[in-house]
């Protein structure tokens, strides 16, 4: 599918669901005393983890609008959780108060880098003559680590990174020769939607990676879907995004030896539903179609009967008859449909339209 | 969670995405001609992709209601698809027609069965000191070949078949000594939804097998939900029966060392997001609420003000003004909410109610 020889490294069966517990541990091994973080991810889930193993009392601060499902994870472990503030930035403010925890830092942290870095370890031991490492990037722990360890010992290997456009800090502050800061919009890839790298790991970052990629949101859910169907295995978006930058840029590593690192796994239940559905839109394997109708019996069954010739597979039927001008006796139709490929529902829309109905393929 | 010393025999990670290569394969090695096969599941991949493996000429035979990705799938190995029939048994009868190809039996087959048991081997050689291995059941070409293999290398291990509750032929098989047939009731664990178990693994069975419990569809949904979001794994419904059978049986298999066989991943991910909200639903973790409320400004606003201050999570608001007799002016609204156990929805409930609101919790 790629063209190229592709290995997965895959933290996202680590324990707690992600590679963050490798920094967490290295961090915190020999520490006396408490802890404390702010995440409202990953982080938290391996803070907790750890801390539980090493028998150190934990806490950890989430804003307000973090998912109920990883203040129940973070709380499964062992940690206490408060919840506090609105954004991300009050929880750490407060997590940075507590003068009588030691802060533990998610990635601008040498310990924490290092911990990361047993993943570009565990690569090279495994595996030889690697051309590229694509790793995911938020506030660059994972890939100095990476980085770091890897230029050591494998000298030929390119390291890559891999952000989201709607958190590309990383990519622009490699760009620029300087830390950039930029709000991250919303994203599947929640994992990596951070504002700014750290200062740590931009100055690892600046000397060992290559280059960094930047993957749209239709790629990263096309790529989790393919690691759900293909490879049987959950990943979030974080996690996926350099299985959608190898897509991406086929010519680029045709033919070459990759290793893709899945960062993690913990995607929200609540949500998948939507990014499958988004996964299967842009793979072409569900297509929706709008027709206008006249509001009397028949019409529609004239529209399922040609489907049906076509051999669509009709998923869902909405109605509206309030948005946009229509006129009154008219409805407008969206019928959700499974399908084989672009060519098939483009097939379908012509059919309907040369027998006389205003139809429309909808993205 | 299970309370025993859990592991997994995970082939859904093997290709074709289920064990039934492994029969395929030890029936086809050395074949000459052309195969047949009438499938709409996993077996139509297997004898497709190992045709394809060894030079031969395949053709898959499915009825019109088989899947689309089932079919897209064995086209993708290599095989030749005849849709044909309204039922499988018609597309069956013609596969058994087809004089000049051999026809590859799904599981009733010596040669199927021995190809099944290398999964046994592969666990007994893994592992000891086994006390029980759990193993889906649909036609028990699977059961009967990892029974036969476990109970010649390690004699203290107990062979357990698991089949879902609307698919029982050989739990009542077993159970009255003779085979049964029955016609299945639709089930996430279609996999395994067989009328009828085979002759030549019926009589393995009787021999070999301890017993065959049954699940119900919420304990499938939940089980497969587990395996997402614990283990990372992507597990078809008849994948997941083993586990699903572990947690209904907590006592029964506590403190003991088990091996669970995953049979299979290949779930359909169009239907994935009703199996998740079914797991979701079934542990608790989703919940729907049911209000009858006036139809005027403001009466919505009180019911979610009262789910903020619970801290639920409204996921989708669905309004009914047209089921049930309800008088104009009155609208029933169903809000689906996450929430954290089922404590916390009878807590919502209680205090909607206490205001004086008709509202009940639905399943």
């Amino acid at each position: 599918m790629t063209g190229a020889d592709v290995y997965l490294k895959a933290e996202n069966l680590q324990k707690t669901g992600s590679f963050k517990v490798r920094g967490a541990f290295n961090k915190m091994i020999g520490l006396k005393g408490k802890v404390i973080a702010a995440s409202m991810g990953n982080h938290a889930q391996a803070v907790s983890f750890a801390a539980g193993v090493l028998g150190i009392q934990s806490k950890i601060v989430m804003p307000l609008t973090a998912p109920m499902v990883k203040e129940e994870a973070a709380k499964g472990y062992g940690a206490s959780v408060i919840s506090l503030g609105e954004s991300f930035r009050e929880a750490l403010d407060y997590a940075l108060d507590q003068k009588d925890f030691t802060f533990i830092h998610a990635f601008d942290d040498e310990d924490i880098i290092a911990g990361q870095g047993t993943v570009g370890m565990e690569i090279v031991e495994e595996l030889s003559d690697i051309d590229y490492i694509m790793v995911p990037v938020g506030g660059g722990g994972l890939i100095s680590g990476i980085a770091a360890a890897v230029k050591e010992l494998s000298l030929k290997t390119k390291v890559v990174g891999v952000q989201s456009e709607a958190a590309p800090s990383a990519f622009h502050s490699l760009k620029e020769g300087r830390i950039i800061e930029m709000t991250p919009e919303a994203t599947i890839a929640d994992g990596i939607a951070i504002g700014k790298i750290g200062q740590k790991t931009f100055d690892v970052m600046k000397k060992y990676v290559e280059d960094i990629l930047l993957v749209n949101e239709g790629s990263i859910a096309m790529a989790i879907l393919n690691f759900l169907e293909r490879k049987k295995l959950v990943v979030e978006g974080a996690g996926a995004v350099a299985l959608a930058a190898l897509f991406a840029n086929r010519e680029r590593f045709a033919g070459r030896k990759i290793v893709l690192v899945i960062s993690g796994g913990n995607i929200d239940f609540t949500l998948i539903d939507r990014i499958i559905l988004k996964g299967l839109m842009k793979s072409k394997r569900i297509g929706i179609i709008e027709v206008i109708l006249k509001d009397m019996p028949g019409t529609l069954n004239k529209i399922t009967e040609i489907i049906a010739v076509h051999r669509g597979n009709i998923l869902n039927v909405y109605h509206d008859r309030l948005m946009g001008a229509l006129p009154i006796g008219e409805t407008r139709v969206f019928l959700t449909l499974e399908i084989r490929g672009e060519g098939h529902l483009e097939e379908i829309v012509v059919d309907i339209k040369s027998q006389g109905f205003s139809v429309k393929a909808r993205g």
